[in-house]
């Protein structure tokens, strides 16, 4: 695989310290035609699962090649690895506490324990290992070089601490793991796992009753709560130009099951 | 007009979701050499008002054969139409709801709607139009690629729906259109419609009655309310070191009037 | 010095108007090959002292030959002066009003006044030298052009109006300086000023009494207050997995104490 010369970057630093600018800047300084793109900044501090939900639905649209930097990280400068792992399309960089394994699946081919990284030069810190570990990693993999050089290799990733989905005769269960801007819930349950006749399906949340899983936003009357399948291939429940979040009430971790009518 | 090679990127997605990534991804995989600059994200939810605002205020700085990517768009997925416009300076592509229409003004050259983007790649979604049809779109362009290639022909584009200046014995009405992240309170009256001696006028919003429009904010004492003519060359109302919105309680839509000193 | 193509911005514009990408678009108008790394635009409204600390702790990692173009500006349109700074690894440009200071330090090899940048183009504005004056200053020294062009030279820069370190028999005396996104409180007490066993030491700051300085957040217990070196080499007091700023209701200004253990 060739480097697409692109890194994304998605952490919990937020946007009014110049922690990421200074990862940027180490970079810029080892992969100088690196191609930068923030993912997002303001992951909830160190909330491993929402960072690997995001991190899962924008990596997938990036192109051969990419090096995914994550740095979402409860555990800085404790015994958690850091590590590379490669995929038949991207590299990914970060700690090993489960925020690399939505965006990563079952397509692991590599994972290699990050050491050190030859030819990381400036001031190093034991509190910032994203910029003085984690970014320089990035950098060396964006230029094509080896990931063995970084360190030994790893049979493979630790489990990231999600929910599972249970099938019974009456139908799917899984729950809310995320809530976006718009305040639509995004469930577990993937479009895959629903029967082809989405029309017959009735949706239960937070004591809603939703029948039928429309096709669009717009297959709905404005202001009524909807459920759909997103744009990242899972199931969520929405309101169309409104907050299922707010109408609902709705949270992380909240339930949900789908059953055919009746 | 050669493409710059600029995508300027402006919505109301916010910044803590992977949306705005995925679009950027999916850009750089069929255009590497895009430069992507993000204008803003925090446009409210659809605030089709506000985000032709701000796209007005900085689009007209970009280079010659820059493309404007912008989604706000409450009606995704509706009837409204997909468009791709060209002026005699730059490529627009959003959605037909009037967001373009305050930056490209008078100077629409072409307009297609825009069905299919050729090439383009990756799953695909009803609900998610900036993805999976905008951002392909703006790379196309960006690539010097054939608008016609995207759609057949549109005669021109829905208007916005903004209010008008009207002008009688008194002087000028127009309203706030938009207040920035300084409370600083712009209307939709151009510097151009002031008459030259601007110390003589009186401007009236909210209550307060105030004289003369002064040329920058260090004319005024701080902490003193003034009108003058912001960057954007629309009359606003600020605060010297402070915020007008919270000093006079104004919100968009409030009355401004303009009159010569009695 | 080479320029490294990077352009770095820092402002108080906040990210919901169009204020930062007008001056993008400048830049990239007149450098199309420049890199624009945003540091933040979250600087509280007209924190000067703020903004430079924010600077010092990211300039230092970019490459050399880096423009660093900072725009918190409370005295715009005033007599303060634009400048541009030489520094033997870097160059900035922005407000002679102190922000510059803590990044620039000792390593100032030459001031210029900024009058005029040849060659800039596009609409003025009494109100917005980021756009007009900055940016394009930033842009020409991109392009490694001389600094003698931009205006006549000044012998130094004015001071940041910031607290300085007292050291008596008691030990060190500082003041919190930063309170970033985690909570952790940063002061104006770099490590090269504390003794070398820093297991030793007691910090003192509202009122807490903390034990020693940590060499990591894990060498401490999950929720306890710590003091350790962070990442910028200046002292600060955490909490580890938590807020150290809420639990101790720390604001900017509170005295910090550093003295030998009893």
């Amino acid at each position: 695989m060739e480097p697409s010369g692109v890194i994304t970057i998605l952490s919990d630093f937020g946007l009014a310290d110049g922690y990421t600018a200074a990862m940027k800047g180490v970079i810029l300084g080892l992969a100088p035609a690196a191609v930068l793109v923030d993912v997002t900044h303001l992951v909830a501090r160190h909330d491993v699962i929402g960072g690997a939900y995001v991190l899962a639905t924008s990596a997938p649209y990036f192109p051969r090649g990419t090096v995914h930097l994550v740095v979402v990280d409860p555990g800085v400068g404790s015994s958690r690895a850091a590590v590379a792992v490669r995929t038949p399309s991207a590299w990914f960089v970060g700690p090993d506490n489960g925020v690399l394994v939505r965006a990563v699946g079952e397509r692991v081919e590599e994972v290699v324990e990050i050491h050190e990284v030859p030819g990381r030069g400036g001031p190093q810190s034991a509190t910032f290992h994203g910029r003085d570990l984690f970014a320089p990693a990035a950098a060396h993999l964006c230029l094509g070089r080896p990931m063995g050089a970084l360190g030994p290799e790893r049979s493979g990733l630790e489990p990231l601490p999600v929910p599972g989905l249970t099938r019974d005769d009456e139908g799917l269960a899984g729950e809310i793991i995320h809530i976006d801007h718009f305040g639509n819930a995004v469930s577990n349950i993937p479009s895959g796992d629903l029967p082809s006749d989405r029309g017959g399906l009735v949706v239960e949340v937070a004591g809603a009753v939703i029948s039928g899983v429309a096709r669009t936003y717009s297959d709905v009357e404005p202001g009524t709560v909807c459920a759909l399948v997103g744009s990242d291939e899972l199931l969520e429940v929405a309101v169309t130009e409104g907050s299922a979040a707010e109408r609902l009430g709705l949270t992380r971790g909240d339930a949900v099951r789908v059953r055919g009518r009746g």
